[in-house]
Parts: C-alpha cells; structure tokens; sequence
C-alpha cells in the first residue's frame, strides 16, 4: 500500500482511480495562487511579558564551499543536506525579538530593511500583523553593529524607522566599530561594516546610549557579553517572574551548522577562536540549564531549547501554541 | 561571563548597572499585552501547487498516564519533558493543509471548529488571513471520521461551514462508522465518536462522495490506505510537476512520542497493533526516500522530513521561509 507512492505506483493508482467516480463535479474559477508569504509574527508569554518574534526574512547566501573556514565545503553540505537543505546556499533567517514588559516595547535587533536580499526586510510588516508601528516602539537594544542587525533602524534613503525609540549599544562594539583606526586596517566586506555602521549610526550618534555589557539595561534584561563573532557582541538574559529566556544573539547561528558543530568558525565571526568558547559556554549552560533561548538566525519562530549530544548539541524549537 | 545568567547572577548584573546610566529616559503609556495568538498561515511551494498550513489551535488533553496504552506514564512523562513539555498533558496540535491546485482549493481534514477545547477552533481565522473564506473551498479530503478532523464541517449550531465543497471520505471509514451494527457495540469516547460522525453527516450522507484509498482521487492526490487509527484512516500523497509530499494524517501524531517510539500505541488507535505496522512502514518509506512530509498534529506548520535513529524516527521540521 505504501508503495503506491511512488511515482509509477502514483500513475498506476490514478489509473485505478478512473472509474471511482470520486472527480470532482463542479467546475470553478481557476484559483489564484497567493504571491506572498503570510504574516510571520509569534506570540508567547514570559512571565508577566509579552514576547513576539517578528520574521525579517531570509538571506539565501551562495557559499560555494567558503563559509566555514575550518570545514570542507563537502563538510558543509553535508551538514546542510543532513538538514534537508540544498547545497552551496546558506539559507540565513532573520527574526527579531519584540519584549513586551507591560510598560516598555523593547525591539532587540530590527532586521535589515531590505538592504540585504530581496527575501528579507518584512519585519516592519509582520510589526504591523503584530499590531503595532515602528512609532511604538520604546527601545531597541542593539546586539552588535553587523548590517543584518541595524539596518532596519534606517530606510534605503535615510529616514528614520523608529522614531520614538531610544537605541541602546554595547559600549565595547561601538567603541570598535566608530574607531577610525580600526576602520583604516579594515578590507572587504568588514570595510563595508564600517562604513555600515556609520551611515547608520553618523547622525544620531549622540543619541545613542552605550551599555556595559553584564549589566541590566532595561528592567528585566540583562545584557551577556558573548564576544568572538564581533568584539563586543552581545547577548541577552531576559527575566521576568520565575521565567527567563537567554536571546542568543548570533552566538550559534544557523543550529545545523554550528549547534552540531560547535567548533566550525563562519566567515562571519571575527575571532573565530573566541567565538567557538563563547558559543561551547553558552551551549553548555543552556543545555544544562535546560534554558529557553532564541537566537536571531534560528528558524522562525527562533525560541526552543538545546540538548547536548555525543557530538554537539541540537536545537528543540518550541511547539506552536496559542497564547 | 555566562554565569550571570543563573537568578542570583541577575540580581548582581542588575545591582551593577545601578551606575550604567542605561535606563530610558522617556517616560510613555503602558504597552498593552496581546490577547491573543497572531496569524498561523504558512505557504510553501509543492511543483505547481501552492500549499497553505493552516492551524486550528492545540487542544491540551489532560492524560493522568493513560494517554499510550502500552509505555507507563513515567515513560510518557519522561517523553515529554525530552520535548521540553510539561508533564501529563498531551498538547495536540491541529493544523489542516491547504492545497491550491491552481484549479481547486482542496482542504485535508478541516479542524475542531472550537467543539473540543477553547484553545482550538481558529482554522477559519487563519484561513482568512491566508485570503480564503469558506466559500472559496472546492473540495475536502478527509483522512477519517474522529471529531478533530471533520467538525470543522459544521457550526455548534449545525450550519454547514464550507457551502461550495464537494466532501470526500475514505469508503471503508465511511462504512464502519455509519454501520448501526458497529455503533450498537460501541462504548465510552468511542461511541461519542459514532454519535459525532453521524451528527455531521446525518443530513448530507447522500452529498458524500466516497473514495477508494489507493486511488487518485482529486488530480494530483492519491489517498493511501493507513488503516490502524481507525478502520478507513487514509493518508494522501500529493504530487505536482517532480514534488511530492505525504500527508500522513494521524499515522504518527505527537512526533516526540510516536516518531521516537513508534511502537508505543496512543489511546486513539483504534487498533494499536495494525496503527504499529502502518506507521513503521511509512516512518521508514519516509526517511528512507526523504519524502516531504505533512502530518496533522504535528507541531505548526506541520511539515517536514523524518529521519531514522537508533531508536526510532525524528521529526526535522521544515524551515520557515519566504515563498
């Protein structure tokens, strides 16, 4: 019986299905195929917050065998085929973290606008199918200062998104980030970050404020130096009542790449010794913890839990649910 | 730097930053929390069809170790909390497929319509926002006749929800469940079910096309008999251009209890031993050819790929992307 799903076994059932007499009598209009996705944005409760995950997009990265840089690229699609993924593209989700803590709309990372790929800048879209506008918007904590995370604060031609909402940066990132000297040794698309981050950043630096990462910037989230994929890039211990949630910024990354093998080093981690510590101290913890974590390339909705296996760990995304 | 995530470590980071001059400075209104889940409405692409997973909502089922006649509740316990669920309730999502032809709108089983738990019943809200009405609908599949898969056909008060759709059931469900003789026999949930079915179909048994599993009965979708939940359970197996993907209805339900454990036999299988073979022979056809997979309480959007272990099967969900 379940060999009738094959393809021949699918044409000689159909063949069977001739005089069943089960084809459809009426005749309608052709039905449209939808031209987009639907909205992506998901609600979950912590404590006395309100969280929401809010889908970007996905930036399908042609890879051609370079984006681990101690893996094979055989390595790789391996991984990627053991995923159910195609090769050579890196399919890279992009989903922020909108924290409700009753009195503050707290965006943790805003997308990339559509400044990126074609496949990525909804986040403003599945806001809106959230039930808010980038007006509402109280504060947004910036993990680190990469194009995917901060471009959304700004539209192509330069206007601000969130007009009302304070921005809140890891001291240490920005003081790498806006240093001139470390720009001048900088080459290839880490350049292109620089310059990023400036065009970004240039005229409302003033209003930036810098956090000390380890300490609690917002009441109920604590700031977690996670450094190595960036020199100050960060996590975020979120709290409230009895529940907690570590948002793991870009720490692991895409889970069947560097969850299952946490000593792979992306292109995109700029010590990729001390991002491979910080990623194994953080994995550990959380799996031993048995911790809620989100992390900003997970698959949407990017919240579940790690387990350690023999050889790496795993990512248990959590069960849809209502609210 | 990773231990200030434990409760104590979060008091002291907060202690720490009493100095950090982090805190916003704006003062504005209470965010109001959400009261409700956002849309569930995830479209893929299968060849030339387009299909919409479409939730109805998670019905949590109180099971005081009872719920898998043959694994004690310690085992299933255990189960759950591998899964990072708690214990003693079964969460049983529900999400119903979708599929658009290009010609027809053709719906697999059709939800709880709220006649089961208040958390359930939402499959015409996000079929809204997938852009559809009811009265769009061509055709409903359904994979057997227990209350979750067929009461989306009627209203609490008894109108017809999807005027326009032509209704096909399996035949030899069909004949189980209206046969007075079977009904006569039954007791307890089961006999509910008899009453059910007849409740939905009293008045429209004459407009209920009947299908053989193992034929084409839509084009495009061969049904394939998976007798063993119930006498007529049906899975289908759907097919445009050189895509295909099995639907395969209530053959593995929970895939952290019943992938995992295949052989374990949920109180629902009508016949545990029969419902056994159907799933290992379809668990192994699945991962052996890697087949895209759909089942309906799988987690939302209830797709993906199976892969074998040691063990047993593991579920790898799909991930969520752009169409």
């Amino acid at each position: 019986m379940i060999t009738q799903l094959s393809r021949r076994s699918f044409l000689a059932a159909a063949a069977l299905a001739a005089g069943a007499a089960a084809w459809p009598r009426r005749t309608l209009a052709a039905a449209p195929l939808a031209t987009a996705q639907g909205p992506a944005a998901y609600r979950y409760r912590l404590g006395d917050f309100q969280l929401t995950a809010l889908y970007d997009g996905t930036w399908f990265l042609p890879i051609d065998g370079k984006f681990v840089t101690n893996a094979s690229g055989a390595e790789v699609n391996e991984a990627l085929a053991a995923a159910f993924l195609p090769p050579d593209i890196m399919p890279i989700s992009i989903t922020a973290l909108l924290v409700n803590t009753g009195s503050k709309l707290v965006l943790i990372d805003c997308g990339s606008a559509g400044q990126i790929a074609d496949t990525a800048g909804f986040l403003n879209a599945n806001l809106a199918a959230a039930g808010h506008t980038p007006d509402d918007i109280d504060i947004i904590l910036i993990s680190h200062l990469h194009p995917d995370h901060i471009n959304g604060l700004r539209t192509k031609d330069g206007g601000k998104v969130f007009p009302n909402a304070q921005i809140l940066v890891p001291e240490p990132e920005w003081t790498f980030w806006m240093d001139d000297g470390n720009q001048s040794r900088a080459t290839g698309s880490v350049l292109g970050y620089f310059r990023n981050a400036r065009r970004i950043f240039a005229d409302i630096a003033k209003d930036v404020q810098r956090f000390k990462p380890g300490a609690e910037i917002v009441p109920g989230i604590v700031a977690v130096p996670a450094y190595g994929h960036t020199p100050g890039h960060t996590a975020f211990s979120v709290q409230s009542g009895t529940q907690s949630m570590l948002v793991m910024s870009d720490t692991v990354r895409n889970p069947e790449l560097f969850a299952r093998h946490p000593d792979w080093q992306p292109i995109f981690d700029m010590d990729g010794a001390l991002a491979v510590t910080t990623r194994r101290r953080m994995l550990d913890r959380a799996a031993a913890d048995r911790m809620l974590v989100g992390a900003y390339h997970f698959p949407f909705p990017a919240c579940g839990h790690m387990i350690k296996t023999a050889t790496g760990y795993e990512l248990v995304p959590s069960m849809w649910r209502p609210l």
